[in-house]
């Protein structure tokens, strides 16, 4: 029997949440890393709330928010029907219900176009493919990379808020500006959250958020530190308490 | 005598840089704080060096820059017939050759159009007038409200820098995102850094700089620090060191 992943050298599962959560992935693909844990901590959705994501992927920020907050209206969008399917299976996996639909974010279907949600999150490529080299696998590469320019996914997406609905977004720190434009000309009480691998480091990730009709100032917070200590040290876990607690036991950021 | 100071309550002279620098300033009126200061040693200005300052009110930024950079070029652009000539004469106060223009930033003399700078600085004002109440001083409403958009500022800074040139703006931590636009639209290599209060509280003010024609990534750099301890102390100088050395030393940032 063939699959789309035979390719890609099959799936693993692993483990996120510290276990809570599981998630079958491409062994060679796109894999989610912490981004998409972050993103999903720094989600203030409560139960009840609706959640689109758009470029799902695999399902993980969408399905880690779901596992941290019970009751929620969960719908991922990705372009990519391979990882359409695997949202879809992981969501199963973990009980957690999730509406996942196959299509572009720039072009969604008509019943989509007619909903509002609470909550619109996106952890969107982190490359530009205008200056990288395409990665082998085609999937990946859609996913690292992308064709959609992050003006696009922050205009579909402020367009899928409720009023006083939530944006929230992770990215590469070095697209802030790409990023906070098209986010404070749609959105208000904007908060620019810096993610530094060390003390006193530069950010490597930004979280920026926004609200549907907000009108509080731009907050510039103060940045998360990801990691202790000046160098990497001999343990790959060496988090900071709150890194710690959102990465392996699911709780909510800041 | 009557002098324009009057109204003002006339003026004091105090000392920058740990005295080595004064400035004459109206008693009420604008008064310059320290993120002039801290502006100015931000400045990445070596001797020989062209400075264009936008907005020099007193001149409290250009001066502490030619304070600590000897044999700049120095120019002023103010609005404000009576804050240029106050500039002047703190110049020559402070024996530093610096040429104050009596302008409009938007509508700048021919001579100074047909200029380009190494480096461009600006300390816009800090409110929007559009959401606030007029000061009781019109020099002072102009120095801390102004009538020109961040996005002017910006545009005429980027004009008069040399290839290779640096802008460097100080500003409202609130208001990055209407900085961050236009700076980078014009500009390359950009480089935010927040300026907070407090370890772990968001920023107050924020520092951007953008090079002509740079290429490097946008960097989100770690925040500087202003104050020790978790609030304010009994010691108005609880500055952090580097902070301290910048405002009492006349050292350089970061």
């Amino acid at each position: 029997m063939t699959s789309p992943w035979d390719d890609a050298g099959g799936l693993t599962r692993d483990a996120f949440l510290g276990g809570r959560l599981r998630l079958d992935q491409p062994r060679r693909g796109y894999r989610a890393g912490i981004d998409p844990v972050l993103l999903a901590a720094f989600v203030p959705a409560r139960a009840g709330d609706s959640v689109l994501e758009l470029g799902c992927g695999g399902g993980a920020a969408l399905l880690c928010l779901g596992a941290r907050v019970g009751g929620l209206d969960l719908t991922g969008v990705e372009i990519q029907p391979h990882y359409a399917e695997l949202a879809r299976g992981n969501a199963a996996l973990n009980g957690i219900a999730a509406r996942i639909v196959t299509a572009d974010l720039r072009a969604l279907p008509p019943d989509l176009r007619q909903r509002r949600f609470d909550h619109v999150i996106a952890n969107p490529p982190f490359f530009d493919r205008r200056q990288g080299t395409a990665a082998r696998d085609s999937g990946r590469d859609t996913a690292l990379a992308g064709d959609t320019p992050l003006a696009d996914w922050i205009a579909a997406g402020s367009r899928r808020l409720a009023p006083r609905g939530w944006m929230t977004v992770i990215q590469r720190a070095d697209r802030l500006a790409d990023l906070l434009t098209p986010m404070a000309g749609d959105l208000g009480s904007i908060v620019v959250r810096p993610l530094c691998p060390r003390a006193g480091r530069d950010a490597t990730l930004v979280v920026v958020q926004g609200r549907k009709g907000g009108r509080a100032p731009l907050r510039l917070a103060a940045p998360l530190i990801l990691h202790y200590g000046p160098t990497h040290g001999q343990d790959a876990e060496d988090y900071t308490p709150k890194v710690y607690s959102a990465l392996r036991c699911g709780e909510k950021l800041p």
